[in-house]
């Protein structure tokens, strides 16, 4: 079984009320910079400030009274924690982050201030999504994976519904949607939408050239791993694997997948710092990044970015914009 | 002669094709810390940054053919000459803008990057507003004062028609309308339409404490002016004087008037970067940095304010998030 857009439309009408419909805007300079129409979604502005509160949102309103009740648990260093913990404060639900030791204190603050009971783990030593998963069976509790799950692909998937909508509230089609991709939940649940609603739009993944399995199994035709990445600045962006849901709903259905590499991401950042006064992580601004370095086939004129998180650590953030 | 609600409206109907209309948004977070509804504009988003492009186009659209033709030129030091470049670009005007020789490299060349001509001015030994004055009456030019004229303060008064429009479609209504203010023209603006649209929304002006003239005017019942100010942080929001048309818009039509000292604007700055995901300047963050130091009534329930420009130095940027 793999996500359908029915699972998305269903998703989208129960968490409409709970989202922030995130802005669409345009920018003179961007557009003349890049010689196209560029729609930038703001989902910086979602809450969390990061697309990963519609997955979450999309999991949690998903489950049984019982299972409400009975609570929830998930594994993350950063966006997925956060965005976990502040659905199940708004939903009345328990929730458990499982958390590495060295996820930064502010991130771990958030999920704390949103009621969440933090538990550590060492990653060097142990698995924490094994302890999240082993410790959420023995509870009786869900686990909310990040990304290979169902309801997670289909809250994901609503991006790309919402982003259609405001396109054409605007008097745009767009030919491109380029979706900043990791674990594939992401690209393919917008892929799965953006082929109901907008089959002319084409949906590109876009990685950072370090994690680029999504890019290599597009080419090779298998499920590729990260297995062997090294270090990147795009920490939101990076899974060890694409989630085998994930690499259903997108397998068949991309029209391409990009790379960028650290120092197009860190760009990207900078310029929307500049440019569009918007505050992006460096896997945030992935997207925007592939258009400023011009990755697009000329065709793709009317292209649809999203800025899909802005959690990024100051003291980082300053050195980046001040280089 | 003072600005009328006719003016405003029909300024609004001119320049709309022209702007972008900025998104308002709420935070959870926000709401939560200060026991309020607050509604946030995102005019940081708006073209060259700043709600100034507003005032710009506004003037240069109400100019007569003849007058297009001959171009304009204003004084300005950053905010200002960026709109008026950006919109005289868009209209097929010529522009000058005289800049003091110590502005930032990147203010001269983005106006520059709209087409306007510089000319430079020793601020310290020479008056740059005369100097423009002057040349546009030589040249038969329409100069363009940032504030203290009736096109601009109709054009600034354009964000309150249109965030009271945005406010009613969440189904709010505000109780206070914070506007960042120095010369007068944006309170001014907005207090006018405000009157009109929203007779129930008291407007606020939020200075800096350093530049209070307008918290001082309405004390004393006065045009008091700014002379004696000393340095502040918050460069957007400083002039001289509040212009004689602002002062007449909104003399008697203010709720009330606050200011924010150094301090309190920079920690609103941060919060903006960490919370909202958003690049703020100092004088852009007062109506914020009003709302997070509790400085409003508490019959004041729904509260909007006015994110009104995002050009800052990205070494003072760093610095301050970084602290």
């Amino acid at each position: 079984m793999s996500v359908a857009w029915a699972d998305i439309a269903a998703v989208r009408a129960r968490i409409a009320p709970h989202l922030v419909e995130t802005p669409v805007i345009r920018s003179a300079n961007l557009d003349a910079l890049t010689g196209r129409r560029v729609l930038i979604k703001l989902e910086t502005v979602q809450h969390t400030g990061a697309f990963k509160f519609r997955g979450a949102m999309a999991k949690l309103t998903g489950l049984s009274p019982e299972q409400q009740l009975a609570g929830v648990i998930a594994y993350s260093t950063g966006n997925h924690g956060m965005a976990v913990a502040e659905a199940a404060r708004r939903l009345g639900i328990a929730a458990t982050v499982v958390v590495p030791l060295d996820t930064p204190a502010v991130k771990v603050a958030r999920m704390r201030e949103s009621g969440a009971e933090i538990a550590q783990c060492d990653r060097f030593k142990e698995n924490g999504e094994e302890i999240a998963r082993s410790r959420a069976a023995r509870e009786g509790r869900a686990f909310v994976h990040p990304f290979d799950d169902e309801a997670v692909i289909a809250g994901q998937g609503t991006l790309a519904a919402e982003m259609i909508d405001q396109a054409r509230a605007m008097g745009e089609s767009m030919d491109a949607l380029l979706v900043n991709s990791a674990g594939g939940g992401f690209v393919g649940g917008c892929a799965v939408a953006t082929a109901q609603l907008s089959p002319t739009t084409g949906v590109w993944s876009v990685e950072c050239t370090a994690w680029d399995a999504i890019r290599r199994s597009i080419a090779s035709g298998r499920h590729e791993d990260n297995l062997a990445a090294t270090p990147s600045v795009c920490d939101a962006i990076q899974a060890r694997k694409p989630g085998a849901a994930g690499y259903a709903a997108f397998k068949d259905r991309l029209a391409g997948a990009i790379a960028v590499n650290d120092a197009q991401a860190i760009a990207a950042l900078r310029y929307a710092f500049e440019r569009l006064r918007l505050v992006v992580e460096p896997g945030g601004a992935v997207g925007l990044a592939a258009v400023l370095a011009n990755m697009l086939p000329p065709e793709a004129r009317t292209i649809g970015i999203v800025l899909c998180g802005g959690n990024v650590d100051a003291e980082r953030f300053a050195s980046w914009i001040a280089q």
